[in-house]
């Protein structure tokens, strides 16, 4: 019933709104409601577009809105996951993972920069576009589906993936060292397979597939070689975490 | 039904949980769940208080969270309130609202001094512990019952009575000239009532209350009279609004 809903719903939207849809839910894993939101997260001030009462509209505004949510659902998580740390320890820890360039890691992960509609081009935005949209983002989904959905993003698909806690502590320096180490231990062949990927508007990123023991068992994308092996090697180490920890 | 139950759950409390209880669902508007998260948030580190795990327990992991989510609904207040503010006006009128002036004074108002357990007399603790206080209070709502019932406490108690957009732009000077200046125009009497107010903990605070045309409109208490009669005129002024603004 609710996938039969869903579908009339979708088939009241234009061609271009249907697409539009479709990307979104694909990000964050579950339905948006009103477009609405996550257009103006996506209007660069550049476009000079103005609402229906004259007001200036961009994504500035969302940009604010985001960054208070973020502030939040990071305050929380980080307090329930850290019992022992003290306020100095949860304030130094958040503005790690708040960290401009961690949100512009975000934000260019999820490729935000190609939904923006722009008179000027992406190329001239500067590198924390990304992480600016990503914040914007997060506001737009508070705006359309409320504060517990927007936790529910940052929680499955941030904070699981993005947010480790023992690597922010600097206890974990490589990702790529602990995952040898256990295949060498394991007796497991293992290799990092790079995969050509143009990217988009120019920027350059390279796909890698690790493979262990003949299976992929993480991808990843970054902008550099080390960086994407570093990345699919810690997503390898969570997958892996119950094996590893208990050799 | 529910106010059975809520009686036989209040009768298995012992008395000391009972007051407390009922002093924090005055304060509160709603009831608490779980009594914990509050006696930890009016616990001071001098208490030297350990958890179940031999961790050192006290309020100044709840103001941090408390801080931020105050910082959330704050953000989501100004956003829908002043679709006009660029990025830059929203984040200052959010510092304005969570100055640590203002937080003492919210914290001061609902005398949660008065709930602090602690080997030092609270007369040492210095000013800012009122705002410390009112953060982690905000931090335990928070745990205890959610992110919509912190945002009903903060929008119902707090963003209501005392969060004025005019007045933090400064396009309101004193509210007291505008009720007076009103009181005139319409020909009624007024006065400005002291009543006398021991307060607690050898602070002095005043108290007044604000007759128009011979009713109390509104009261008040402060740490001085100047500070209580523009308190009082600001209510009144909330009060009377739609009358006010008609003429």
């Amino acid at each position: 019933m609710r996938r039969f809903l869903r579908k009339i719903s979708r088939n009241s939207r234009s061609p271009e709104d249907g697409i539009f849809f479709e990307k979104l839910a694909k990000i964050l894993g579950f339905d948006p409601k009103d477009l609405k939101y996550y257009r103006k997260a996506f209007t660069h001030r550049s476009s000079n577009k103005l609402d229906e009462n004259g007001i200036p509209f961009n994504y500035e505004r969302l940009e604010f809105l985001g960054d208070a949510m973020l502030g939040s659902v990071i305050a929380a998580h980080l307090y329930n996951e850290v019992p022992g740390g003290d306020e100095g320890y949860l304030t130094k820890m958040r503005s790690k993972i708040v960290s401009r360039e961690h949100l512009n890691e975000l934000g260019r992960d999820f490729n935000l920069v190609g939904f923006v509609e722009s008179k000027v081009n992406s190329s001239q935005f500067g590198e924390n576009i990304h992480g600016n949209l990503f914040e914007a983002f997060i506001g737009a989904i508070y705006l359309d589906r409320g504060y517990t959905y927007c936790e529910k993003f940052l929680r499955t698909k941030i904070i699981k993936q993005y947010v480790d806690i023992a690597q922010l502590e600097g206890k974990v320096i490589s990702y790529k060292s602990l995952i040898i180490e256990w295949c060498q231990k394991e007796k497991m062949p293992f290799s990092f397979d790079f995969v050509e990927d143009n990217g988009i508007e120019g920027q350059k990123y390279f796909g890698v597939k690790l493979h262990i023991d003949h299976k992929v068992i993480s991808k990843a994308r970054a902008t550099s070689k080390k960086k994407a092996e570093e990345k699919a090697s810690q997503r390898a180490y969570f997958a892996l975490q119950e094996k590893i920890s208990k050799k």
